[in-house]
């Protein structure tokens, strides 16, 4: 089997680490690989197969085209171009799949081969082949997961240290773990597209990530922290989706989880992704949700799908869009803080409002646990307080489980 | 895809309510199902296709033939004869398995037909299959594993509502979680057979359930689940395995879980398996490991990667055996009971054959927590305390995490 890779970063290197490793088991033959600069692998050990040129990577014969350059452009005109040729892609590219998914995955399946994506979501966890072959008598009407590794290793040193968001984003940075710009991670935008791909597979209509609701983790601040902690809690960047009938309601945003919950032992870089499906009930897989060698270790399960010719079936992404609700529109149970609030006023206007309340701290500001029909309802009381001018400044953490 | 199914208990009856629910999907026509008494079924959907007669089944030109009448035999000999006449088997056997996959899977590859069993370990949670395939880039050297959702059942109804083993396990009885003989769940037997498919598949090597430690869950009492909780932990029937060079070490035995473990958050009929790869790390896959439905999915799974070509590699149980060690021989942390004990003999005998201890009661029993560099160590201590006479009767409970 041979095997082209675009990209020799964190990913690439995984990759050819457990190639490596599995020499005596699988021959992959790795003809060609894809760089920006050539000049920093002249003593590497596939040395000779580096290349700047993309027309020496399509000038072999190729049973696989690798994509782990990441980006949008150019990686899906070389995506586009291998499918066309009848050349079988695996990447691990969320942001291309999640804007692009539909287009590919019709041009694979017209050319008749594979378009395979395993470590785009999750990392290192088997979760696309355990979700659309394992499962596949399922209907899978919910799930609900926790998809970026910066964002849990951040919350998780927050709750775990005391450091604020500022510092631990810089720690973070220092390490390695963050982007310079950490805007896709930060504001949910990876785990989003990593949801999007995920709810695609699982209701079999293409779901757009930029309809869910979404809302970072850049304002959670230390007393957010502490009022989770009283209340038992720990708070997690979640995305969630639901069917129902024939719209999806979805989210991703910082939420509240029970100290009880798989979800609040899942810290760090693991990720976990839970399904509910009709058969099976729920189903929940963790692991590392980044790294080179664990989503190395995704990229190669794809590779050896396609020597072993196992298909599987990834027709959702060119089914027509589905409608995304953003609001939650059944009963929920949400924490508000009220800064500088007049008190008697907001409570005497939530005791009308919803069905009911707890309150959780009514120190300097007030912090009350709502438990209303719909995050609708909440809405409404919020922009009534805000109306009459009883408070100052409001933030709101929806408790999910 | 023609199939036969064999026994038509919970697991056939899920397996075709997920038939069904597909029909739309895939053509998977039910051949004939084998019962023992077919009068039970004559207003039955399929009735026209039961039948108590093995040679009606395969009369029938089948593709594949599906195992859920479980026990060793007529089953093994069902199997035998299906995968020598090119038939593909799917199986839930895994008392089957545990005994005879080794000479299955030879039948099999020499037939050149596929035998999956996906539903034999952990019900519906996939994990042979994401074993097999996903993690087949990664050497994995160890996992563990609560795989018997009666014992978890039991174990969980004692921590939640102080019952006791004896009045838990009459009432899973009565509801039918528990089998009149509840010998393989609670003594540990089952678990083992699933954690020896599992650690035969990951370590290509075949390793035998029997030759597992085994311990069951019969004599934890009230005041074991008050000590566990007394330091934060639960107890859980837990599988787990170690390979070491060329010796695998085992177990299936009551242990402490921390409550910050994911293990303590998979209660009642919940199962979770953890593996750990060299390239992914620890991976961790939770969900129902029993019941109609659960398990029903888990079958159907099989019978669609047959449906679609795919096939993945079981020749690990047509390997040698691999030696078996059953003490634990690194360092570890183990509560010890002493009952009637005379405690300033026993206290200085531990103080001079450990690492360290904590004391966690000193009342009418000596419950200690020792920490030693091996179970050996403890268990030659045990011995001496008991030759010299320092206590009546000793219990202890190794901690995992």
């Amino acid at each position: 089997m041979k095997i082209g890779i675009l990209g020799y970063g964190t990913v690439g290197s995984g990759l050819i680490n457990v190639i490596d490793n599995n020499k005596n088991k699988r021959d992959i033959q790795i003809e060609s690989i894809l760089v920006r600069n050539k000049d920093k692998y002249k003593t590497h050990k596939y040395g000779d197969k580096i290349t700047e040129d993309i027309e020496e990577v399509f000038n072999k014969d190729l049973d696989i085209l690798v994509e782990l350059m990441g980006g949008l452009h150019p990686a899906y005109e070389h995506i586009k171009r291998a499918l066309e040729n009848k050349i079988n892609v695996v990447t691990a590219n969320k942001d291309m799949l999640a804007e692009y998914g539909d287009k590919l995955a019709k041009i694979a399946n017209d050319n008749n081969v594979s378009l395979k994506f395993e470590a785009s979501v999750g990392g290192g966890i088997p979760v696309v082949k355990p979700l659309t072959e394992s499962l596949e008598g399922n209907s899978i009407d919910s799930m609900y997961a926790i998809l970026n590794g910066t964002t849990n290793f951040i919350l998780s040193k927050m709750y775990d240290e005391g450091l604020s968001y500022d510092d631990v984003l810089k720690e973070a940075q220092e390490l390695g773990f963050a982007e310079a710009n950490p805007e896709a991670d930060v504001e949910g935008y990876d785990a989003a597209r990593k949801l999007s791909i995920l709810s695609t597979l699982a209701y079999n209509r293409r779901v757009y990530w930029k309809d869910f609701y979404l809302e970072g983790i850049s304002n959670i601040d230390m007393k957010d922290i502490a009022y989770a902690k009283k209340i038992g809690c720990k708070i997690k960047l979640v995305g969630q989706s639901k069917l129902n009938d024939k719209i999806v309601s979805g989210f991703v945003r910082p939420v509240l989880v029970d100290d009880n919950s798989l979800l609040s032992k899942v810290d760090n870089e693991y990720n976990i992704v839970v399904l509910n499906g009709d058969s099976v009930g729920e189903v929940s897989f963790v692991g590392k949700g980044a790294g080179k060698d664990p989503t190395g270790s995704a990229v190669y399960s794809d590779v050896v799908d396609i020597f072993d010719n196992r298909y599987s079936n990834i027709d959702s992404f060119t089914k027509d869009k589905i409608e995304v609700e953003k609001t939650i529109n059944n009963e929920c149970q949400i924490l508000i803080r009220f800064k500088d609030p007049k008190k008697t006023q907001i409570l005497n206007l939530i005791d009308e409002c919803v069905k009911s309340y707890k309150v959780i701290n009514n120190n300097d500001e007030l912090v009350i646990m709502v438990y209303a029909d719909s995050e609708y309802e909440i809405n409404n009381m919020l922009c009534l307080i805000r109306d009459k001018g009883y408070c100052r400044e409001i933030s709101k953490l929806l408790k999910i489980i």
